[in-house]
């Protein structure tokens, strides 16, 4: 058993906390065990220099996490002058993990941003932004069917990610920090309500894994999935 | 009455929660209002080049706003590159108030890091930030002595902060946005439990005022400190 | 006695040289003892996005030091890559001063630059800054007027700053650096010619101070205003 | 059949030229088909300060293209001020497969650097990459054994990549950008000689995709390295 | 007679490879012994603002080196964040050689982007960027003029360049790295295919030079210049 | 005649003002017509990484422009968060000036700054600032002998730097703005007082020039180098 008392295929517990700001129009605090993520998604009206007089929207996807979010203070880094290579790498995993399921041609040139700020990170703060994201955007895209700023759903399916790994030859399930800074195999699968991938990410830490073990892993995470998609559909009170 | 339902001279409902973050020493939601800001404190075993070899801590501070704290969305400092003159102004307010009642010569060298990040923002985001820090830097403080870090407490009186301004004529106490943003006069102050200056800056924003309302700025925010200084002791459970 | 040989209550010898470059409208080289400023006035014929079709004007104000107008050699802010925080501060705080007695809607959509450019620091150099610029901007506003770019003169009262101060238990006016930096307490104040307040910034550097001290130095700022402020009508020519 | 002529399961012609440039320890221009990279390995006396004292070395990747690389010209990073997101996406997959087959301790506290940097663009830059990088890296490996720098070869397996993508419902191999632009799924693969996993990549860029198809691309994928690592065994003269 | 077996008076072998990229409209590899530069020439539809509603076209030019082109590697200067004051004038210099040839009124509003990107260095980088620029030049005017997008040639003479230097009292023409490491005197001249003088730059690294070393140096680098102007007369196929 | 009633040949008036500025060891307002520079030259006790434990000192330059120094009001570098071309060329220029007649080796490892701050622009500001940095630096010398940090004098002859051009098919000395911006060729010539060069930068900016044209502007910037070193020795009251 864990040190957290988990099963290996046990997600931690999730807790989303819908309309969590004031302002934004989508926003969110996600908790699964010791991560905590506000998610928030509100509308611009207009799009990026590519798009414009395309007739089609835009989604982009920011990310940063509180220098006190971590155990080590991180250095802010707006005071570095410039983006890190990590932050970088997640807020491309987002944007593209939310744009695989929306509709950029249902709500005319806007663009959606969607922000998440981890306020405290114990592993997982990417996989956790994209399953809090998602029911924010549906909260954002609910208020336009509302005001009428667009005429169907622009999502057709859930999304939600969920963190795979291998530690100590063990197939683990949405691993915190202490198991993922340890993990031999790390693995970030990004699936859709229906079970289809949209992102699979798997890395070899430390040692090289067998295509054996990538199946395993990728079986174990759509546990985890159709779990998280549960409780998006709980929380957002059935139908999209 | 104000808009709010508020009297004029008095302050927004404050509620301060302690230990909100696992990692950090010391750490703090601070709610005016609708105004949130996290302020956490933590300790770095290092000083500032101009202090090696002094024997001598540090005490630094740094803020920022969540994209969406705001009704607008504010872009990002970490995404353009630099930090505004406004967080840059805030951030150096926040250190001298602390620093000015902080015993540096008492923990060595060491720097104390305050990060104050606005969750949500409604108005005196600055002064919600030094109230907060303030509880987050005890903490901190009453960590270091159980550590056996420093002998005494370094802080020897408590400091708040609240803004009171003039609008339409009528004096105003601890402004929220919308009262804010339309005043004629802002005014910031920082003071001590025992009623000492720290820090006092007005600001004629439209028509500059005359010494008569200066004065009566200057002793509406002695009231709201004293209020303020009050919600500290009870949150800290007594003396310092 | 100061060590200048000045009494605590008097303020430095003070010239002003107009017309002191080529190129700019407005141009004045303030010398405050041994602090050296070059200010200038101009005018672009274009305003920030915030003000388009606005039909108001805006005025800005950049500041900066040569690297060696200091006793030890700082750093050129270009070669650094970035503007600093006290940078950052002192020119908000020039724009903030000359825009709270100009009249942006009388000259259309144009913006004013004031350039305040340090040769030589002794202290006090953003309030030599505030009293040099505002005659700058005096010039660039009658060549406006001359040139029918503006039917009134946009600006109706005089505008100066000084410091004022607490060492060694004393109160001083108008602080060379010298005393500045051996400072307890440290308050820049900038007020009109009629004598209203635009601008209060007190600091306590070292100890907190009582409401009687801040008000005798309000007092205080308000003699070195009166003086500052017969000084640029004196040098202005008489009316504005 | 594809455009190229290539059968779906039929990667480019690949030409790897090692010491291709006169001062890098390792160099390689690797053509897969009109796809042109420059690798390099190049060895430094010192390690990042995270493994200073650690006896550890460390490898470490930076990729970038050349401004007319593409068809349209591509804004030099130099001249923008800061690396793009998928430059940093790219440079650090780099890394961390070259990493996972390196063994960090055996040649003490070094840092080995390797360059990619991208003459002619037309799709899989980043797998091609991959693989040049290996040939680069064996060939430093091999001058520092030469010259007594490491006892024993640090890599002990060979590392190539290769893309896999679905475009019109078709499975396809080795993409050019022809057809990576227009592919529904676009994955990544980066295995080691014996058939080992070190990175898997692989995104719906349109529609989500089953498990089938994932577990058909993994198959495809390990083809196109087994050809790959056939011909990096021929460039490298047989052995380690 | 010199380490590389030439005389005093000879330039390297020089290879120019023309059509050496896909996508570029002009694209060279020049080859002077073992300095490797890169140069394209490419056309973009606009101008810099300063052009706009001009009628005019512009020509500019970018330079880079590859981090291992050099013996010890140099820093990406994109990393970095800025370009070097090297970097600069480098480019600055190639830019000005090129438009002093070029009639910038006969192609309209459009704007020519040279990319020198230095593949492998050994001295003589800015001339031999500037040689082979040219060429590629040419190449990108052709196909204008065979695609209507001009009417006549906008380059009328050849340009070149080549150093000349001093070296324990020798004069020497073309300089490696080893020989311009260790010159007296360094000098880059641009010239035209008729003998006129673009640009000259002599610049005595470590002593002052007299006014007969100056004219002897300006003999010889005519001398190189000549043998350039043939060498691309030959590459171009005869007349431009 | 010229415009300015100036003869073809004859330079403007020249005034050097030492001990401008209080702080800097050398300092000195040059003026050469309306061209207005002050130019400091200050020790720093250590040298650049690459100079460490060399036992040879360094001397480094930088330049800037206040914004109002020229017509059009020029941005300030340090609010572009960059340094550009024109001013890294221009710093690097007199650096290199500077150094090629200073003897590195005698006053240990320190580093001189030169820094040139362009008051007011009418063209010549690099030229003026090389003449006025020269007699800046000699005063530091002079200052650092009395105090023992060198034993011998570190410059052995004077420097200066004329600019000289063709306009209207007329040779002329010393271009002020109006000129320089029309002129067909541009040259600066930095030469020693002996008569020897340091730096020939000679561009034609509109037609390509003549050897014949070269050889005149070199003859005609000997005379203007002749006059500028009469004017520093007498500034400086004779001997070195």
């Amino acid at each position: 058993m864990r040190k957290s008392g988990r099963q290996n295929d046990e997600i931690r517990e999730v807790k989303i906390t819908r309309n969590y700001l004031k302002h934004p129009q989508g926003s969110v605090l996600i908790e699964m065990g010791e991560t905590k993520v506000i998610c928030t998604a509100t509308l611009e009206e207009k799009v990026p220099p590519f798009l414009r007089n395309s007739g089609k929207g835009w989604l982009t996807a920011e990310y940063a996490m509180l220098p006190m979010a971590t155990q080590e203070r991180n250095k802010r880094e707006s005071a570095q002058g410039r983006i890190g290579g990590r932050t970088h790498e997640i807020q491309r995993l987002i944007g593209r993990s939310l744009r695989a399921v929306t509709d950029l041609e249902s709500f005319g040139e806007k663009t959606v941003y969607i922000d998440c700020d981890v306020i405290q990170a114990d592993g997982g703060t990417r996989t956790a932004s994209i399953t809090g994201s998602f029911v924010a955007l549906v909260d954002l895209f609910r208020k336009m069917m509302e005001e009428g700023k667009c005429a169907t759903m622009p999502v057709q399916d859930y999304v939600s990610a969920v963190s795979v790994g291998i530690l100590e030859d063990q197939l683990l399930l949405d691993l915190e920090y202490a198991e993922d800074s340890q993990a031999e195999v790390d693995m970030n699968v990004v699936m859709t309500g229906m079970g289809k991938f949209i992102e699979v990410q798997g890395t070899a830490e430390k040692v090289p894994f067998s295509q054996e073990r990538l199946l395993a892993m990728i079986e174990l995470a759509g546990q985890g999935i159709r779990k998280l998609t549960e409780i998006q559909k709980q929380t957002l009170g059935g139908n999209l």
